[in-house]
This record gives C-alpha cells, sequence and structure tokens, in this order.
C-alpha cells in the first residue's frame, strides 16, 4: 500500500453531503482535505479545502435521482487537488444497519441490496447513502467500497434495553431500539479513554440539528435515547424526540390528519423549530429575547438533562458528561443549561472553561466531570475502510 | 348536615365500577361500605361489603348503554344494606378534566357536557363515568353530583414541563402533557406530608394495571409519567409507555396497519402482555421461570429506575421512593427490582421491612427513603364531594 493512496468518505445527509479527504499513511487513515455540496443551493458549487487553503467550485452538472453527472463533475474537480487516480476506497455512512450488520462491511452486489431492504427501517435517511454508493458504482466499479453503520455501534447494548413493551412478534421482526450516530460515539469513546481514562460510565451528548445521547460503559453503548427511527429522544432541530404515542393516535383520529401529514410535521415541523415558531436554531434562539425562544432552549436543556438522568440508571452511577457534535462543542450556555439541571448530581461547571470551550468544563470539586470533545464521523468511516480493506 | 347522611362514590374502569360507600360525619367523609360490579361476568353482581361481612348478589338487569337498569337495582339492592334514603351526593371519577378543569366541581347540564367535549382527548376512557352521571342525573334528577379529575392534581406542574416539542398551535389546542393517576397522588402526597414530612422530594410509582409516576415537590406534582394519554411512561398490563413515534408511523406505512388495528395494539396487546406473551398479570409473571416473562418484569423495573432517575433531574433531588396501588403495595419483588437499580443514587432497601410490605422498607442507611403507601383514589373523591357539598 503506497503512502500515497488517497481514501476517500461520504457523508450523505437529507440535504449534503460531506467528502472526506484521506491519505493512506500506512495503517492510518490522515485527513488532506474535505469536500462539501449543498443540495438546495442550485447551481450547485463544491465547497473544497485542503490544510488552510478554501475553494469554492460551481458544479455545470444538474441535480439527478441517480447523481451520475453530479459525482462525475466533482471527481473531475477533485483531481485539480488530489491525486485521484490514487484512489483506493471510499467509505460511506449508512444510517441503518438493522440486526444484520453489526459492524462495518465491504460492499458488494448482495450488500448493497441487503442495505436497501432496510429502507423501511429508516425511510427518510436510507435512501441518501444508497445514492452514492450505486452511482460510485456505476462510475468506478472497480473502486472498493465500504459502509459504516450509525447503529453497529450500539449492538453492545443489553437486549432489554432495546426492547419496547410491544408484543415479542414485532420485536423479533426489527421493531426494537437500534440507536443512532454511532460513528460519532465510537470517535468519542476512543478519545475519551485516551483522555480521560478513569471515566467508566459516561453519558454523551451528541447535540446537532439531529441530536442523541448515549450511555458509555467502559467505552461501550450501553443505551441510546433515539431509538428505532431518528425521532425518539431529545428534542431536535425539527423533530419532536419523545412523544406520547396517543399524540399520534389523536392526530390521526379526533383530528383526521394522514400519516403522510404526521410524518411531515414530525420530521419537519416539530423539535426547536415548533416549540418556538422561529427558529430550528439554537444560535439563533438564544439571541432572541422572546418567550418563545427560551421556552424552546429550556425544554431542550431539560430533556438531555432527563435523559442523562435516566441513563445514568442504566449504567448504575455517572463518571463523566460528554458534549459533542456543532451544539455540543461550540455553544457554552447550552452546555451550562444542561449542567445546572444535573447539580443535584454534583455537577459544577467552571465558567470560564466552559466560555472557552475547554476539554475539562467542570470545576476540580464537581462530583461528575465534563467535557468538550470535536467529533469526527469521517475519521470513523476512513478507519474502518482502511481496516476492511487491510484485513480483504 | 345530619351524621347519617351518605356519600356515595363512582370509580367507572372500562370493565368494572368501583362504588365507595361513605357515611358524612361532620366535615370528615368516613368509608363504610364498598361494591363493584364486573360488567365483563354476565350475569352481572354486586359484590358488596360492610365492615367485614362480604355479599355476593346476583343483579336481574341486564347490562345497556344507558346503564339505567343496573343502577337502579343496584340502588335497591344497596337499600337492603344501607340508609339510601339518607344519599346527600355521588362523587365521579373522571380521567380527563383537560385545561378547564384543575380542581374538582359540582355537576350541572353545562359541565357535563364539557366533561363530554373532552372525549377526544381520552376517547377510551372519558365515556365511562359520563355514563354513570348521565344515569344517575336520570334516575334521581335531584341528586348532588361531582366529579374528580384524574387530571386535576397536575395543574402545579411547570408549563414546561407540559410541553412536546411540536409547533406551539397544537400545544395551544391541547396536545400537552396532562398527567394522569391524581386522585392517588393526591391520597399519597397527603399521607407522605403526615407520615415522612421532611421528604420534600418524593418520586411516586402507582403500579396498577394502569401505571405512572410522579414527581412530587413539597406535595405538589412537578411532573409526571404519563403525558396525553394514558398510553405514555412506563410499560402497563397491556399499554407499552413510552415508545418511539417512529413505530407508529412504520406500522401506519410499510407495514399498512389501520389506525384501529395500531390503536388496539397498543392500548390492549402491548405492556407486559405483549413482552412476555404470557401474562399481563406480574403474579403470573413473577411465578413463571420462562425467559419472556422474566425479561418482562426486568423491562418493567428497568423503565421505572429510568423514570425516578429523570424525574430527580426534574425536582432537582431526590428524598424518597413511594410505592403504591396493586403492584406497589403488594409486591415486594418489584419494588426490590426498582430500588436494586437506583442503588447508585444511595437507596439501600431492608429485605424485611420490604417483604412484609411495611411503610419504611428502606434502612437506616440508605440515603433515599423507601415508603410502601396504600391508595385511597375513593377517598379523595369523597373528600372532594363534601368539601363542594359544605361551599355549595
Amino acid at each position: 500500500m503506497s503512502s500515497t493512496d488517497l481514501l476517500l468518505t461520504f457523508n450523505a445527509g437529507s440535504s449534503t453531503v460531506k467528502i472526506g479527504i484521506f491519505a493512506m499513511d500506512g495503517h492510518k487513515a490522515r485527513r488532506i482535505g474535505k469536500g462539501v455540496i449543498d443540495f438546495r443551493a442550485e447551481p450547485l458549487s463544491l465547497g473544497l479545502s485542503r490544510g488552510s487553503q478554501i475553494f469554492d467550485v460551481p458544479l455545470k452538472a444538474k441535480m439527478t435521482e441517480d447523481l451520475r453527472d453530479v459525482i462525475d463533475e466533482t471527481f473531475a474537480l477533485l483531481a485539480g487537488h488530489f491525486d485521484v487516480a490514487a484512489l483506493r476506497v471510499a467509505g460511506h455512512r449508512v444510517v441503518h444497519g438493522g440486526d444484520r450488520f453489526t459492524s462495518a462491511i465491504l460492499l458488494d452486489d448482495a450488500a448493497i441490496d441487503a442495505i436497501d431492504a432496510l429502507r423501511p427501517l429508516a425511510p427518510l435517511h436510507q435512501p441518501q447513502a444508497l445514492r452514492f454508493i450505486r452511482a460510485l458504482r456505476h462510475l468506478k466499479p472497480h473502486l472498493a467500497q465500504t459502509a459504516s453503520f450509525d447503529t453497529a455501534f450500539h449492538a453492545t447494548q443489553d437486549d432489554l434495553v432495546r426492547r419496547f413493551a410491544i408484543p415479542r412478534a414485532l420485536h423479533d421482526d426489527g421493531i426494537k431500539r437500534y440507536g443512532f450516530h454511532g460513528l460519532s460515539y465510537k470517535f468519542i469513546a476512543a478519545e475519551l479513554a485516551r483522555k480521560a481514562p478513569r471515566a467508566a460510565k459516561a453519558v454523551v451528548a451528541h447535540l446537532g440539528s439531529g441530536a442523541s445521547l448515549c450511555a458509555l460503559g467502559r467505552g461501550l453503548s450501553r443505551d441510546c435515547s433515539m431509538g428505532f427511527s431518528t425521532l425518539d429522544g431529545i428534542p431536535m432541530a425539527t423533530r419532536p424526540g419523545a412523544l406520547d404515542p396517543g399524540v399520534i393516535l389523536h392526530l390521526a383520529g379526533a383530528r383526521k390528519q394522514s400519516f403522510g401529514e404526521i410524518e411531515d410535521l414530525l420530521y419537519h415541523h416539530s423539535g426547536l423549530l415548533g416549540l418556538s415558531g422561529i427558529s430550528a436554531d439554537t444560535r439563533d434562539l438564544l439571541r432572541d429575547a422572546r418567550l418563545e425562544a427560551r421556552q424552546a432552549i429550556d425544554l431542550f436543556t431539560l430533556r438531555i438533562a432527563g435523559e442523562v438522568g435516566r441513563m445514568a440508571t442504566t449504567l448504575g452511577g455517572l463518571d463523566a458528561v460528554v458534549f459533542t457534535a456543532g451544539i455540543g462543542e461550540h455553544q457554552p450556555e447550552i452546555r451550562a443549561g444542561v449542567a445546572k439541571r444535573l447539580a443535584w448530581l454534583g455537577l459544577e461547571i467552571d465558567e470560564k472553561a466552559n466560555s472557552a470551550n475547554e476539554f475539562m468544563i467542570s470545576t476540580g470539586e464537581s462530583r461528575i466531570a465534563a467535557h468538550v470533545i470535536a467529533t469526527d464521523e469521517e475519521q470513523i468511516i476512513a478507519d474502518e475502510a482502511l481496516s476492511l480493506l487491510g484485513s480483504g
């Protein structure tokens, strides 16, 4: 394996794709650049960075369902800055691995079909990655591709924790708590083990526009706030988190809403946006003096803290709370709001360290440590791809 | 008010009605007897007790929608044992008071209509009490009747705690967390204040075939595990408790289940029954050696303990855990299972006291007290009826 071999990662969301560009240095994947395409902004453009250099390159290709033109042109543009001829492997983030995929895999046609078959478990998220996988397979049929699953990290959870109180046949048929954001939690677990090896029982709050919490016991997932779908758990930008099932029955029954309307309501109009009526973005809400903005932030921190309390019970104790992802890494007010509600457990925030987004944001007297760790899902995708290629 | 005046309470469930018979001793309602009719067993019979005497009296009346024949005959039978001519007031348990009824009320036609209008909020539970109220109003038009609401005790909760992360318009339109079992919690709060006045922060677990938890801050409701409907919170006999909203969308979408099928699944085939596939009754499950029975009990205690952890965060601490209702009062194994999961908070059970269902079941060293208190919803209905009659 030459030291100049290239590895790309694709992290496809509902409206963007983030591309990670890595050099394969022996057994390590070292990031050398990144790109992003925002599909909401036409004409399309590729935002590209290499070291401190930033480029914004317009694309001629139009957005199509099969993505082939976009990806073809993207490779041509990447070739202006990176040695694309040395590309050895492309790794993808796939949201749902179901019960079948509990670790990353090398993709072949059968595996791609199996991922496609999981579409009913994540109808809005699963198709994103599949489009990129299939487009690349068409354009570069001999390129090795791998899939890293958001659910896989949670395979260590106890069977009990994954159960809903519904008929066993439904559980056996796949209706269970899978958990998501697993690539992020895997990265954080490794960082935490390195930086705070004594934190055996930790709750990690991955707070982005999608958001969840994970209970880590000695680095392994023991519980997660997101369950079967990406709707459950804590409030998110536009998703509600935990919701009484009776609310859905009421909307469908007494209010005659269709399931399509309810799905749209829960995925796109709830969460912080619905609560505030102002914005889905905590940055906007923190700047806004209106009561509605305050309430949205307060419910966000209340439900996060409540989940920490619940998960500490799953873990049988709590040594550390870790904040990560966009909101978790950069918004001290949110962290302080959560920490204040956990003061009863002996959590005490160092305001100065918190304001500076430092790794250790709790005081020396705090009975529970609080940390900020920047997450890197693409590093996990790259590491897993490299590992599969090495063993393949 | 004569000391021999009579007060009846009606606690109508989905398949039974419990009748409380009280003597009005000045300002106190003193229970002198009770009755129960099980509508599932035809021919109907009235199980009646007065002091230590127990009667099982067959009814000639058939079950009808308006209940008039059944109630007429029931009064005739009661007259054989109690001075029914001295009846002054009938008090009813009504499940849902919505935002309008935050305390008990004297019933008139307008109030009955207003209770009926709340039917969409509790379609399976609200009609039960209404049938008894209307039948009595027909048969005894001059009898004073009162309604005590399961939701009313929770009116002291913070607005924030009652919110789901959904659009504000839906919240303003009544889709919020109301909480239930309020008559039981009101009784327990008074008992706790009397018997353990220093327990300022307590979580009460009302564990019956319906089950929920309530966070009490200085005797007032601050949080509740049941939300908008009676489905939410912890697993129950046949209801699931908390369920990812995505599960319902999945059942309706990918699995093409009808709204009626999903409602039936969630109200009648989930919870302990669904989890075990064996029984909805914890007594059966505790006796059963099969894995499925064990799992159902374990998930029950896991979710109860998790809710205690969450609610301690709402309260900002925890002084006591209280167990009540059928399971809570009589099943030491369940209490021990919950307590074990809360050992991380310093809760330590005294096994002997627990086995004996004593009031104080925690050890002297336990950092959190654990109690068993027998609840009496009908005493609260009677007290509220008496109070309304006195002030009316």
